[in-house]
C-alpha cells in the first residue's frame, strides 16, 4: 500500500505521520511519499517522519519529493493538505476583509473565496497529474476550502472524498464527556464543511440511543464554552453548532476581536518557525508538543480511517465531504455536503438525512449557492464572477462591499490568479 | 358582483375607488362595501368613495359598515387592506431595530416581523369569518408583509391570492420608457414578495421578444435612479431588483440613511392626516393628488385586474403570490412566490420558471426558510419562535441581535400579540 | 437647622433619610421638609422616612409638602435631587440615542443633554424661589448633569456646590481594599462631573504619601472589574478613572452592550416600583435592602459631609463641583470643575491642581467647552444650539448624527422643551 | 539668494519650479539646490527644472546633490519637503487603520501619528545638519503633518516655519468667488494645521469688510461642494471648515467611502510613475498638466511668500504655523497654531485673534493634547507613548482600538522606528 501525501513538507506532517505510526494495524501503510516543491522544508519533515517511524517500529518507508508525478505514481490514496501561497497568503486574507469591515478567515467570507480561488487550479492540476500517474488512487482532500475543493473535484471527475476534523473533534470531545469510547459515539452531522451542526449525538450506532438532550442537560456551559458562544445559543437552537458558525452566529463581535487583536496568521507563522528550528534536531523523534497548538487535532485519526475504509472496503459509517444526489433534497445533486456516510471501496454513500429545520436549512441553501459561484469564479477566473460570489455571500451580500472586496481580492492574489 | 373592503378606511381607499370608477368596464361592480372598526374615519372615506363613484358615473353602489360578518356576507370577493397597530405600530417597526443596528422597516426584517406577528392572527380570523359568511368568495390580499399573509391563509385552506404593486409598477415605468401599453408588456417576475428580480422584459407576452438588455443599454441609470442603487449594480447583476432588495444589497447604507433622517412612518402619518381633513370636505369628488405621496401606485389596477380574472374567468397571465407547487424546485411546494401566473375562475397557475442563477435563487431559498418560521411564530406565539425566526433572517443573522430584537418586539406590542 | 429635599418624594430618599438618622451628631438637623409635586410617593416617603427617625432615636422633625416655597422657606440647606419627566423621560433618553449608534445614557452623550435641557430651567426656576424664600441658604445639588446644572446655578449667581458620588465611592471602595478609615483617604480626584480620575490615594491627607501605585499593584484586576474596564486600561494609563470614562474609553463596546440587553431604565423602573410598595407596609421602619440596588451610594454620608461643613464652618476638605477660577488654567474661569476643595461657610475652595497630563487635558478640555454650549442650550433653547451642543460633544462629533439626534432630543423631549 | 529643497527629487517639485520661474521679481533666487538621497529622480526632476528656468529666462542655476550637507551649506532658506519611506509607506498609513475601524489617511488619525513619527526623526536630523552648515537659514516646512513637525523643529530650537496650502487655497477661491484679486483677500482663519476653520474673509486686509456672510449666501453651495460636506454644515457653523474637518464631521461616512474605494495612494502612485516618465522627455520645459492632480496647488506661491518675507523683510501677514504664545490663551504657548501672522527677518509673529467660540476650540485644545502627546512619542519613542498619543486622538479615543492600532502602527513601520 503506497500513499502519497501532496503538501508533505507542512509543518503539520508530523501530527500525520504519528498517526499513521499508531494506527498501523488500520492502514498498513508500505510506502509513504512526502511531495512537495519546499525542498528545505520537504528534508526537515522528512527525517523527522522516518526517525518517529523507526521509533514506533513502524515498517514502512518514507521517502521525499519535489516531483510531484513521481511522488504519486502508483499510489493507493493521495492525501491533499496545500497552502497555496503559505502563510503569508493566509495573513493577507485575514487582513484585507476587515479593512472592509468583514470577517478576515481563511475558510469563510471573503478570505475564504480568496484561498478557494488560489486553490480551486492549482489542486485540480495536481488531480490530472494523479489521474495520469495513479490512475486508481483516492484523493482525499483536507485541503480548505474543503467544500468548495471537493466539489471542484467530483464535478472534475476525480476519485475524491473532503475530508475535515470538525466532527472528529467532537467525537473524541462528546466521548469525553459521556465516558464512552469514540467508535461508540455516532453524530447526526449535517450541513456543508465548516457550516454543520449536530442534531444528535448516538451510541452505538446511527439507530442508537440519542443523548444529545442529556449532553446539554449536563455540559452545555462547557461545550458554549469550546466554541466561544453563550450557553444561551445552545439552549436555544437545541444542537450543537461547528464553531465556525461562530462566524455567521456572532459576526459583528467576531470583527470586533479581530479588530482589537494580533492575527491568528501571524501565530501560527510564529509556532510554524519554531516548530521547524525543532524538526531538524536529529534527536528528535516524536511530535513536539508545541505541534498541538497548530490546529488541526485528530487529522490523523480522521484520514488513516478513512483511506483504511476506502482501500480495504470496510463500509463502516464516517463525516465525509461527499455530492449531495438528492441527501438534502432542496440541494443541488452536485453539490457537495459533509454528513456520514457509509465508506467502501466504491466511494462514499450518504445515510438518509431527516428533514431540516429551515433555521438551517436556510442558511445551507444561501451558502451552497455561493459555493457554487465560488467554484465557477475559480474555475472560470474573471472579476466579475468574483463579485457575484462575494455578493452571494451571507457574511458579505452588500453591493458595495462586494465591489471594495473584489478590488482588494484581486490587487492581493494577483500572483496566484491566472486570469488576473 | 359584490366586492367587501377589509381595511376600507384606510386613506388609500379613495385611490382604490378611482381603480374601481375608471376601470368599471374590466370589472362590474355592483356593490361594493367599505369594512372598518375605525367608524369615523369610514365616514369620511365612504362619503368621498360615493363622490367619486358619482361624478365618475359608475352605477354600482358603496356602503360602510363596521361589522364584518355583515359587511363581508355575500361577497364575490373580499380585498384585505389592513394595518393593524396602525401608523403608531409602523413608527415602532421602524424605530426599535434601529436600536439595535438594524433596519427598520416594516415589511422586511425585524419591523416586518412584528408587523407579521400582528397581522396573520387577525387575517385568519377575517378569512374564517368571510369562510362562513362568502364561502365562495377569492380573498385578495394586499396586507403586508404579503408573502407571508398569503402563505397563512393558503396554508389555513382559503381561497386566496396575495398582490403586490411591485410588479404592475415595473411594468408601467418599463412601457412609459420603451414607448409601448403596459399591456404589451410580460415581465419574467421572479422570487419571493418583496424580494423579486426581472430577469426579462418580453413585449406581446410570455413568448414574446426580451428586450431587458436593450432597455438597460438606455435606461440603466434612470431605472438605478428609481430604486436608489448605483447603476453599476444593475451592470453587475444584469436583471432589475424590486427595490426592496435595497435592504440587502445596501443593507449598512439604509441604516446609515435611518439613522440620519426622520423616519418614512411619521412623513405617512402628516400626509394621512391632511389627507383626511381633505375628505370631509364635501366639495370634493376625485382623489386628491396628495394621495399619490402615500405610497401603493398602480394598486387598484393591479387588483381590479385580479379580480376581474378571478371573478371573469379570463385565463390572462398576472403577477401574483401563490403557491410554489414546484415551480422553483429548490423551495418546498407550500411555499407561496410571486411570479407570473395565468388567473381564471379556480385560481393562479404559476407558469413555467427558468432556473434561477445562484446569486438569487441562495438568498430567495433563505428567505424563504424565514417566511416559514415567522408564519410558525405568528400562528403558535411564543419568544422561541420569535427568535428563531429572527435568527433566520439574512438581515439579522446574529445571535445578539435576535434576542434583543426579540426582545423589544415582544415590548413594543405586547398588546397585539395573544400569547405575550 | 432646617434642610429641605427638593424632589423628596423619590425612591431615593430613605437613603438619603438613613444618612442623616445615622450622622446626626455631624449634622444636627431639627427640621428636615420634604418636598415634591407628587404627593402620592410623597406620602409613602414620607411615612417611612418618619418611622426611619423614630427607629434611631432622631429628635428631628420630618415634614412633607407639595409647596416649594412654603417647603424651603428659612432653610439652611436645600439639596435638589429632581428629575425632570421622571423614570418615563429616562428610559427615551437611553433608547433614542441608540437608533443614532450612539450611546444612550441619561447623564453622558445626547441622552445626558436631553436632561440637561429638561432640567436646568426647573432647577434655576426652583432657585431663583429660594433665593427668595431663604437667602441664605445653600443649595446642594445633586441632580444630574451636576456638571452642567451646577454651572447653570453658579452662572445664576445662587450659593451653589454640586455634589456626586463617584468621588466618595472610590475613597471607601480604596479604604477597605487599604485597611484604613475611609476619612485617612485623600483623593487626587481631578477632572469634571462624571469625566474624572483618581491620580492619586493619599493617607492622612492631601500632602500624605501617595499609595496608588501600591494600591494597583495588589488590586488593579478588582477595581478594573469594578469599572467593567480590561485591567490593561488601568496599566496604561497609570490612574484609575471614573466608570463614566468606560463610554469614552469603551464606547463601542458599551453601544454594543446597549443594543443586546434591556435598558438600565427599565430595570430602575421595576426597582422603583417595589420600593413604593414596601415603603407602604408601616411596619418597615428601615431602609430595605432592594434600595441598595438602585444606584446613588454614599450620596448621603456625601451629602452630611456637605452640608456639615458649608453649616458648620469646618475647613475641611471635599469633592465637590465648583468654579474653576484658574484652578485648570487651561479652563474658563467660570467652568465646574470636580475636585477636592476646602468647605467652609464662604462655600468652596479648590486646592491647588498640579499640571494634568494632556491624555486627560484634551479631553476635559473638550467636555468643558461642550458643557458650555449645552448650558447655552438649555437656558436660551432653540435647535441650533442643540445642535452645536451635540456636535461639540467627543461622542457625538459628527453632522450627520447630530442633526439626527437633535431631530430625536426635541421630538422626544418637547413638552419639557418651552421654545420647543 | 540660496534657496535648498530638501526631497527635491519628488515629483512635486516642477510645481514649485515653476512658481520660482513665475514669481522671480518676488524671490530672486540665485542659486537653487535640489537635495534628495533618490539619484535617479533627482536626476529626472532636476533635468526638467533646468528647462523650466531656461524656458521662463529665470537666470539662477539648478544643481542636485544627494549629499545633504553640500546641499544646504550656505543657504538662505530650506525648504522641507520629505515623505519618509515614501508613497509605499503612504499605502500602508491608508490601509491599516481601516482594520481597525478607523480613518487611514496619512496626515490625520492613526495614519497621521504614523506618518509624525517616521517623520520627526528624520526632520530634526536634517535641521541639525541645517544649523551647522548654514545656521542664518531659515527652515520652511511643507512635510505633513505640518503641525507636529514644526513644533518639533521649534521646540528643538530651529528657526523654522511650518506651511500648508489650505489657506491660500481658500484665499484663491474666495478671491475668485468675489472677484478680486487673491491679495485683497485676508482670511480669519484659525486652528491647527489641517483643522482650521476661516471665520472670516475681509477686503483689503486684517480690518477689511467681512464679506463671510455674504460669500456664504450666494456660493455656501459650491464651497460645500469642494469641501465635500452638506452645505447644511456650513449653515450651521457660520464658518467655512478645511476640508480635513471632514474627517471629524463625516468620520464614519469617510471611512464607509475608503472601505468602498480604492485608495488615494494607489491614486498618487500612479500619476507619479506617469509624471517621471514624461520628466524624462528631454523637450519637456514646463510642468505637465498631470501635476495638477497630484495635490498641493499653490504650495509654490505660498513658498516663495513666505521665503520672500522672511528674507526681504516685508513684514507682511501670511497664514504660517507658528507658536501660540497666548494667541489662543487655552492653549500652552509652546502650541503650534496655523493663524495669519506678520511675517518679517525676525520671523513670524501672530496677529490677535478673537475668542474662539468653544464648537471650535473644544476640539482644539483636544487635538493640541494629542500632538503634545505625539510629538513625545516621535521623539522618545515607546509603545506606551504611541498608545497615549492614539487614546487621545478624537477620532480614536477608545482603549481596544488604541492597543490595536497600536500594534499594527509598530508592525508596519518597524523599519522607520529606531525604538521598534
Amino acid at each position: 500500500m503506497k500513499l502519497a501525501v501532496v503538501g508533505g513538507g507542512s509543518t503539520y506532517t508530523p501530527e500525520l505521520i504519528d498517526g499513521f505510526a499508531r494506527l498501523r494495524e488500520t492502514l498498513p501503510i508500505e510506502e509513504l511519499v512526502l511531495v512537495d516543491p519546499a525542498e528545505d522544508r520537504l528534508r526537515l519533515v522528512g527525517g523527522l517522519a522516518r526517525r518517529i517511524f523507526a521509533r514506533q517500529g513502524h515498517p514502512g518507508t518514507v521517502t521525499t519529493t519535489s516531483d510531484l508525478d513521481a511522488g504519486v505514481a502508483g499510489a493507493d490514496a493521495v492525501l491533499l493538505q496545500l497552502r497555496v501561497g503559505g502563510q503569508a497568503a493566509r495573513a493577507q486574507d485575514e487582513a484585507w476583509p476587515l479593512e472592509c469591515g468583514c470577517v478576515g478567515q481563511e475558510t469563510t467570507g471573503a478570505g475564504g473565496l480568496a484561498k478557494a480561488l488560489r486553490t480551486v487550479p492549482v489542486v485540480l492540476d495536481i488531480a490530472e497529474r494523479v489521474r495520469r500517474a495513479a490512475p486508481d488512487a483516492w484523493i482525499i482532500d483536507f485541503t480548505n476550502p474543503v467544500g468548495i475543493v471537493t466539489r471542484a473535484l467530483l464535478q472534475a471527475g476525480h476519485r475524491a472524498v473532503g475530508l475535515c476534523n470538525v466532527a472528529i473533534g467532537f467525537q473524541r470531545r462528546f466521548a469525553g464527556l459521556l465516558g464512552v469510547t469514540p467508535e461508540q459515539v455516532h453524530l447526526d452531522h449535517v450541513g456543508l464543511n465548516h457550516l454543520t451542526w449536530e442534531r444528535g449525538v448516538r451510541i452505538g450506532g446511527p439507530e442508537g440511543e440519542d443523548v444529545l438532550p442529556k449532553l446539554l442537560a449536563e455540559h452545555a456551559d462547557g461545550i458554549a464554552g469550546d466554541l466561544h458562544l453563550p450557553r444561551a445559543v445552545l439552549d436555544r437552537l437545541g444542537v450543537v453548532p461547528s464553531y465556525y458558525l461562530r462566524y455567521y452566529y456572532a459576526h459583528d463581535e467576531v470583527v470586533r476581536e479581530m479588530r482589537t487583536k494580533p492575527s491568528r496568521a501571524a501565530e501560527v507563522a510564529a509556532i510554524e518557525a519554531e516548530l521547524l528550528e525543532m524538526y531538524g534536531d536529529e534527536t528528535l523523534d516524536e511530535k513536539p508538543e508545541l505541534l498541538s497548538r497548530r490546529g488541526g487535532a485528530y487529522y490523523s485519526e480522521a484520514a488513516v480511517a478513512l483511506a483504511s475504509s476506502l482501500l480495504r472496503d470496510t463500509g463502516d459509517v464516517q463525516v465525509v465531504n461527499t455530492l449531495n444526489n438528492g441527501t438534502l433534497p432542496f440541494l443541488p445533486d452536485d453539490a457537495v455536503i459533509e454528513v456520514p456516510a457509509t465508506v467502501d471501496a466504491n466511494g462514499t454513500h450518504p445515510l438518509p438525512v431527516p428533514p431540516l429545520d429551515p433555521l438551517f436549512g436556510g442558511l445551507v441553501a444561501n451558502v451552497t449557492a455561493y459555493e457554487d459561484l465560488a467554484l465557477t469564479a475559480a474555475v472560470h477566473g474573471g472579476r466579475d464572477r468574483v463579485f457575484k460570489a462575494l455578493l452571494s455571500h451571507p457574511l458579505v451580500g452588500q453591493y458595495e462591499y462586494a465591489e471594495a472586496l473584489t478590488d482588494r481580492l484581486i490587487a492581493h492574489n494577483r500572483e496566484h490568479l491566472a486570469w488576473a
